[in-house]
C-alpha cells in the first residue's frame, strides 16, 4: 500500500484527539478529509462538532453527523443481549459493540464520497484499533487504513498540546493536564481506564463513575419494574411500548437511580496484555438478567445450555472485534434460531446496586406446574420411569467401576 | 435384581421422611438398617438422629454419624470453585455437589458392614435420586439401590403420617400440617423449592429465607474484607488462616448479614421438567466472586477463555450427577492445571445484597502496569506490531470480502 | 398411561419379526392395527409388505407403502452431510438419520387415522427404540408408544417362531435357524451386528458384507470421477445432474465397485453399552470426502473451525436420536448459514476402498494463488506484517514466562 | 529491541538457504553465529552441516548437531496421538509438531553458550515462523528474533544464489533453477507445497512424494500387523517392544511399503490465507487409526465424547504454535487423565492406501459381551429400564411439542 491518499473519512469526535488528527491527516497525507461524527447515545453535543469541522476547513458535504442510536440498541445491542454475552463472565461488551457499528457507517460514507482511506483515533495499545479495522476491511478489503496513533510522534500529551496549539486548534482547560483516566461512552454504557485506574489493588475513586449514583447513596425503598420480551428482545417497561434505543435509555434511567451496572475489571486484551477498566452498564445489566429470566421459562433445556457453551466463545469475538465475520454469524444464527418463543413478562427488584428477577410469566412457558409438583401430578410424570432412566445413564460408569474397582 | 436384601446403609436424616423410610424398609424388605447421618454443616443437631435410630431398634454399631464438614469443603465445594461453576449462568450448585460425598461415604460403609444395598430420601421427580444413585453405581457397580419414594404407595403426606403414627414414628407438630416447601441445607447453601413457589410469577416470601437477611435489612454501612487465595483455594479472610469449612463458615456469616446469595431460580432438571427453586449461598456467592478476582490477574488468557468455554458443561456434570466420572474428572485435571499460580488476595466490598471486588494483587500477577501504561512504555509494547497484528487477523475477512462484496 | 388403546401405526417391514408384532398386537391390545413400510432404498421389495398385511387382516386404507427416498436425503442425509458428522469420529450415522424420518411419516399417519399409538420392532438393548420413540414424543406428545420387545415375553427366537407358526405367520426358511448377524440397510448404508460380531478382535467375516466388493477385489484401475456441489449439497456426478436420491444411489454404485466405505467399529451406544457394528456406507464415504474437499477452499477458517468444532456435538444428537430437538436445530442453522458459497467442483479418485480427493475448483474460491504465492506477489501480502502478528500473539506467552521462567 | 546482537543460535540445516542466512548473518548484525542442527528423522546426513559450519567460520564448540528423535516422538508426537488430533479433519500435523522441540532446543544452546538472539530459516508467509517464534518467546520472553526473510532484500531466488556465490557458498545443482516446490521432513511426515501444487484443481504430480509407493504400485496382498499401546502410547509392532522412534521409523516403513497416509489438501494458515499441501504420513497414519481402535474398547463414552470435542481445539492450538501454552497443557492435562487404561492391541490390514482395523483386545476392556448380547443375558440389562430412560430424555421434548404443535 502506498501513502498516496486523496480523501479519507475520519471518525471524528469534535474532541481535542480527533481535531489534531484532522489536523494531522490534512498536513500529512495533503488529503481531503471527511468527518463523520456519530450520536450512540454518548450523552454529548455533537453540533460542536460540525462547527469545529468547518473551522478546520472542511466541505459542508463532507461532514456527517448521524443518529445511530436505534440502529445501535435493534442490530447490534439487541443480538448480542439475545446470546447472553459476557466477556471474561462480567463484562456486558458495552465498547466493543459500538465498533463494528462505526466502521460500518464510515465504510458506507466513504464509498458515498469516493473516499479512499479510513481513519480513526484509537491507540496502538487498545481493542478498539482492532474493532474498527477488522470492520474496515470485512467491508471493504481495499481500503487504506490510517492509524495515527501508531504512526506520528505526538507521543506525550505534550507533544499533542503543541501541536493543537500550533494549528489553532482549541484546547479545552481540562485537556491541559494530564486527564486521571479515559473514558468510553455510548447508549450502552461508559468505560474508564487508565492512570488513576492502573494499580489493580486501587479500589476505583468514587469520582470516575459518571452513569450511576453510589449504590450507597440509592433510595432506599426498592423499585419493582416489568419488563416485556418478545423473541428475545425486549419491548416494553411496565406496559409501555418502548423502540429499542428509548427502551434502553430508560433502563439506563432506571439503573442510574438504583447504582446499578458498576464493575471493576481486569481483562485480557485481544493484544495480549491485561489491563483494568471500569465500567457502568446500568440498562444493559437489567436487561441481562431480565432476558436470563424470560428464558427460564420459555427456552428447552437443550437450547439452553447449548447457549451457555457457546456464549463464551460469541463474547470473545465481539471484544476481539470479529462482528463482521462468518462464526459470529453462525453463531447468531444458532442464537436466533433459539429465540421464537422467547416472549412474556419479566417483574424485577432494583435496590441498591443489585437487580433481582421475582417473577416471569408468558404465554409460551415451558414450565409447568402440574408436572413438577409435590402434589398429586394426575399420571403427568410416572417416578417409576426415573428407575430406569438412571439404570441406563449409570450403566456405563458401572462397567467403568467393574473394571477399574475404585 | 432381586428383592433379597440383607442389610442396607440408609443415608438418614433423624426427621420425620427418612424415619418412614427406616420403618418402611425394615418391614418390606425385612433387612437390617443400618443408618449414616452427615454432618455436611446443614446446621441441624445430629444426636437426637442416633436416639431415634436407636428407638426403631438399629444396632449401636450400625448408627453412622460422620462430621463431613472439611472434606466437602475441601475436596467438593474447592474443586468446584476453581471451575468458576454456574448452572444455567447463575446457580452455585450447592445441593449438588453434596450428593457424591454422601454417596460415597455411604458406599464405604455398606462395604464396612457387609450390607448389600443402599437407599436415600429423594423423591422420583427430582435431581438427586440421580446424583445419589450414580455415585452409588459409579463406586459399588453392584449394589442394590433402594429409592422408596419410587416403589411405595405413600404417596400422599396423609398416608405418610399415618405410617408413621401406625408405627410409633414421632411426628413434629409443624410436620403435620403440609409444609409449604421442602428444603436442603449444607455449608455452602439452603435451597426450597415446592409449594408456594410453585408460581414462578410469584416473588418468592421472605418467610422462605433462613440464611440470609433481606438485603434491604442489612447494615447501612458495606463492609471491606479481603480473601487471601493459594493455588486457586480460598485460605485466609482478612489475613486470619482458617481450614476449608471454618473459611467457609465465616464466609457464610458475612454473607448473612449483608444479605448475599439469594436467587429466585427457574431451572432445568436433569429429569426433563422445569422446577423453580429457591437458594442462598451466601459464603459461595463471595467465594465464586473473589476466586474471579484473583484469577484476573494470575490466569493467562489463553487458560481463562478456555475454563470459561468448560465451565458450562462442568456444572452440567456436577448438577447431573456425573461427580464421579471420568469426563468430570479431566475436565477437572484441565482446570487444576490452570490454577497453580492463583495465588494473592482478593479485596472486596460487601454491601446489601451485593458483593464487588474492588482490588486484587499477587505475587504472581501477570498485569503489568509497565505494557499497559498509557504513559511512556519505554519499549515495553512497540504499537507498530498492532499494525501487522490487525492486517494478518483481517486477512482472511478481506479475501472473503473480496468474493462477497457485502 | 392406560393400556387402552383403539388403533395404532406400526412400522412394519412385512419380515418375520414386524409380521409377529404386527399379531401381537392385535392380541394383546385387540387394537385395529395400521401398517406402514418405507422405502429408504434398502434394496428390498415392498409389495410383498402389502400383501401379507392384507393376510393378517389389515384394512386396505390402513396399508401405507411410501416412497421416501428423495425426502430422505435431500432433507436427512444432505444437512447431515453438510455437518461434516462423524459419530466417535468414524461412522457416518447411516442407521440414526433414518429413523427420525420414519417416526415423522409414521406420525403423520397416526394423525391422518386417527390413531391413538404407533409401534416399532426395536429391541430394548439399542438405539433405534430412543430414536423412534424421542421423534415420535417431539412430533406428538400424547401419543402412546408401543415397544413389544420391551413388553412381551417372546424374548428367545424360538419363542418367535413358535408364535409365528401358531398364528400361521409364514417363516421364512433362512429365519429359523439363529440368523449369525442383525441387519440395517437403506439409501445411505447397511450395517450388521450382532453374533458373529460380537467378539471385536475377531475379523468380520466376509460374508456379512453385502454392500460393498472387498477392495482386494475392486478393479485394478483407479476411477476418476467430480462431483459438483452447490451451496453445500452435490449434485450432480461427473457433470451430471441428479435428484439426491438419484446421485447417492450411483454414488453407491461407483462405491460398491471399488470397495468404498467399509467400516468395523466397536462404538458407545446411547442406552450405556459398547457396542461392535459393521457399517457399509459406499456413496456417503465418498460425499463426505468430496464436501471436505469443496470447503477446503470454499469455506473461510473461522467459519471452518467453529464447524469443526461443533460436529462432535452435532453427531452424538443425530446419533441418540435428538434429530426433533432445539438444539440440532440450532447446530443446523449456524451450519447451513455456512454453506452459501459452498459452490463448486471436487475430482476424486476411487481405488480399491480408498477415496483420494485430487482437485477442486470453484467460481467461489478463497484459495488466492497471488497471496499464497512462494514467488514474488505484488504487494499482495506484506511479510513484515507477520512480525507484529507473532509479537503481539506472543505478548501473554512473554509475560508467563517471566513470571513462571521455565 | 535494539540491533544490538552478539551471538545468535541458528536453525541450521546445512542446506543452501540457512548457509546463506548465517553469512547474512555474520554480515548484517556482525555478530558470532552458533549453528544447531537437530536430527528429527529427516533422513538427511547431519554431519555435511558440521563441515559447512566450520568452513563458514563457526567454532567448534558452537556447532550443535543433535539427534533428537526418541524426544521428539515420545514428548512431542505421542502426547499429541493420544488426542486423535487432526487439523481440519484431516491433516496429521507433522511440521507442526516438530517447531515447538526445535525452539526449545535452540532456547536451551542459547542459554548454555550466552546467545541473545535466535534465527530461523522460515519464510514470512507461512506458518513456522509463528511456531518457532512462540516456542523462543514462551521459553525466553526477552530473547531477540531475528527472521531474515522477513528481513532482508533477497527477495528472490536469483538474489539468494548470486549472494551465495558473491560469499563462497556452494550452491548445488538442482538449487540452481527453481525447484518446483518445497519440502519439510521429519521422523513423522514429509509435506511439500509451493509451485506445482498451486493449483488446487490440478492433482499432485506422482514425483512430489518421496516416502510412500502409489498405492496402486503397493503390493497385492494385504499385510496384517499388530499393536500394542500402553497407556495410550504404542509400545510394539507384531510383539515386538520398540522404543517410541524405533517403532513409528518401523510404521513407516510398512506405510511406505503399502501406499499410506498421503493427503492432499488445501488447508488455512494462521496467517491468514489458504495453501495447498502435500503430506505424506505413513506411520503416523496407521498409529493414528490404531489409537482409535485400542480407545474404542477401554475409554469410556463420557471421556471419548469430550475427547472429540476438545480435539479441533487442540489440534488448531497445535497448528498455530501454541505448544507452549496454557491452554495447550490444560487439554493436555485431561486428554492424559482419560488415557490410564488404553492398554491393549489392535490388529490391522494394511492395503493399497487403506489402514483398516480388524480387531482389539485389552485387559483393561469396557466392551461387554454379556451386556450387548441379542442372546438371553442372564439380567446383565433388563430392557424394561429403556422405557424409563426414553421417558424422560423425552419429557422436555413432550414439553415442547405441546407448546409449539408442530
Amino acid at each position: 500500500m502506498t501513502n498516496d491518499v486523496k480523501r479519507v473519512v475520519l471518525a471524528y469526535s469534535g474532541g481535542l484527539d480527533t481535531s489534531v488528527i484532522l489536523k494531522w491527516l490534512q498536513q500529512t497525507y495533503g488529503c481531503e478529509v471527511v468527518t463523520f461524527t456519530a450520536d450512540l447515545g454518548q450523552g454529548e453535543e455533537l453540533e460542536p462538532a460540525r462547527a469545529k469541522a468547518r473551522l478546520m476547513g472542511i466541505k459542508e458535504e463532507h461532514i456527517f453527523i448521524d443518529d445511530l442510536r436505534e440502529e445501535f440498541v435493534k442490530d447490534y445491542v439487541y443480538p448480542m443481549m439475545r446470546a447472553n454475552a459476557l466477556y471474561e463472565g462480567l463484562y456486558l461488551l458495552g465498547t466493543s459493540i459500538a465498533r463494528p457499528l462505526i466502521a460500518k457507517r464510515q465504510i458506507e460514507i466513504a464509498k458515498q464520497v469516493g473516499a479512499d482511506a479510513v481513519s480513526h483515533g484509537a491507540t496502538g495499545k487498545g481493542n478498539d484499533q482492532v474493532r474498527f479495522e477488522l470492520g474496515y476491511y470485512a467491508l471493504s478489503p481495499d481500503i487504506k487504513v490510517i492509524a495515527p496513533w501508531r504512526e506520528w510522534d505526538l507521543t506525550s500529551r505534550t507533544a499533542l498540546i503543541e501541536f493543537a496549539e500550533k494549528h489553532q486548534i482549541p484546547v479545552p482547560k481540562d485537556k491541559r493536564g494530564e486527564s486521571p483516566f479515559s473514558t468510553d461512552a455510548n447508549l450502552l454504557h461508559t468505560s474508564s481506564e487508565g492512570k488513576v485506574l492502573e494499580d489493580p489493588w486501587e479500589e476505583v475513586p468514587d469520582y470516575v463513575y459518571s452513569r450511576t449514583v453510589n449504590p450507597e447513596d440509592a433510595p432506599d425503598q426498592p423499585e419493582i419494574i416489568t419488563i416485556d420480551f418478545e423473541r428475545g428482545d425486549a419491548v416494553a417497561i411496565n406496559g409501555e411500548g418502548l423502540s429499542p434505543a428509548t427502551l434502553l435509555a430508560k433502563l439506563n434511567d432506571l439503573g442510574r437511580t438504583h447504582g446499578i451496572g458498576r464493575l471493576d475489571l481486569v481483562e485480557n486484551r485481544f493484544v495480549g496484555m491485561k489491563s483494568r477498566g471500569m465500567y457502568e452498564t446500568p440498562g444493559g445489566t437489567i436487561l441481562h438478567l431480565a432476558h436470563r429470566g424470560i428464558e427460564q421459562i420459555t427456552l428447552d433445556r437443550g437450547a439452553a445450555h447449548l447457549k451457555d457453551e457457546l456464549a463464551p466463545r460469541y463474547a470473545e469475538l465481539i471484544y476481539n472485534g470479529f462482528w463482521f465475520s462468518p462464526e459470529r454469524e453462525m453463531l447468531q444464527a444458532a442464537i436466533d434460531h433459539s429465540q421464537e418463543k422467547v416472549t412474556g413478562t419479566v417483574r424485577l427488584k432494583l435496590y441498591k446496586g443489585g437487580v433481582h428477577v421475582i417473577g416471569r410469566k408468558s404465554p409460551y412457558t415451558l414450565y409447568s406446574e402440574k408436572v413438577v409438583t409435590f402434589e398429586d401430578d394426575a399420571g403427568a410424570y410416572d417416578q417409576r420411569d426415573a428407575a430406569g432412566f438412571i439404570k441406563l445413564n449409570a450403566l456405563r460408569l458401572r462397567l467403568l467401576g467393574r473394571r477399574d474397582g475404585r
